[in-house]
């Protein structure tokens, strides 16, 4: 029972230490979602569709007010996945690996923009449907930050680290890319799996531990 | 590019050093599934029912080939969820936090059979439905194993301890119980979001970390 008391201390300060008052991380997740180049778009929505903002994102992005479907190569499709704006180069796909298997697909972890041979998939919008040989990732564990953040960190762009994350269902993720940028806001971002599996959700805090040399 | 080439070798090794050989604790995912009472099987699939074995799991457990739908009280429904025998007392069912997000449900986080204001799930059968009032749950961490295990690792029962998880997208458990018993071979439960979030699957080995004291 003592040993219950003196845990359950030590996560409630933990928990503290752990909030953007104390240098905390906090937590965006997020949830499978699209982003889309020019022409899928028009093949998608019609030609010269605009996106219709819903909901302001970290660093000029956006939610959007469309969704699609998208079907993996076994035919099985998720409904409802959200694009996010502005329109990008190319049209990815980011899902956490539980879509990927309710999908059949078997997308490789990567960076976003990393698309080479990362798996095929169908997207289908109300005005047509497209085929992806490659676009369907799931995405990296990453942080975005500020040079500023950066220097009070003392870590660098691309750097792998480590967040400790405190709860009742806590513990710690490697393999945490950081990533540096003066449009960055200060924001770690996990995939629905992740999170899930963590027991936390976007506002929470985590902490940056730098990586221990082998 | 020699701190990635470092960084490769230790993974290599630790990956080595955490399989089954070295000490290591191979993994169990467990997707959804129903524990179910002699009274519920009756009423989902008729008057003293039988299930069939598909497939023996661990401790006398068996995977059968009946399955049903569950339906949360937002009315959201996912189909396909197995039945595990032999039957309990009590009628369980268990989710990962994904899964309680698509069922428009908030189960707690708790060990089998801990049931108490659990969460309202309705079960639907091909002869009938049950509405649990509370049963269903999210299963914590956890690792079975025998009391030569225990003592092999310096555990006891019900001891909180840490995992290891070495890959490319590996980390720390934090808040795993340990359950030791005669019927149990050495296995740590994990539930889809856990697994999928750190990029693990069935027969993967993790390492037991006793936890530090505050």
């Amino acid at each position: 029972m003592e040993e219950k008391i003196i845990d359950l201390i030590t996560k409630t300060v933990m928990k503290e230490l752990s909030s953007k008052e104390s240098g905390g991380i906090p937590i965006g997740v997020s949830a499978r979602h699209i982003h889309i180049s020019r022409k899928d778009l028009d093949t998608l929505f019609g030609e010269d569709y605009q996106l219709k903002k819903k909901k302001e994102l970290m660093g000029g992005q956006f939610a959007s007010a469309e969704m699609v479907t998208i079907v993996g190569t076994k035919l099985k499709a998720i409904e409802n996945v959200r694009i996010l704006g502005p329109i990008r180069s190319k049209t990815q796909v980011e899902v956490a690996r539980t879509d990927a298997i309710k999908l059949g697909i078997n997308p490789p972890v990567r960076e976003s923009g990393d698309l080479k041979a990362s798996a095929p998939i169908a997207i289908v919008g109300p005005k047509g449907v497209v085929y992806l040989e490659e676009g369907c990732i799931i995405a990296n564990r990453h942080i975005h930050m500020s040079p500023k953040d950066a220097f009070r960190f003392g870590v660098r762009d691309q750097e792998i680290v480590t967040v400790e994350i405190v709860g009742k269902r806590g513990g710690t993720f490697d393999d945490v890319q950081v990533r540096v940028d003066e449009s960055f806001t200060l924001e770690m971002h996990l995939d629905t799996d992740e999170a899930n599996g963590m027991g936390i959700i976007s506002g929470d805090h985590v902490v940056l531990k730098k990586k221990m040399k082998a």
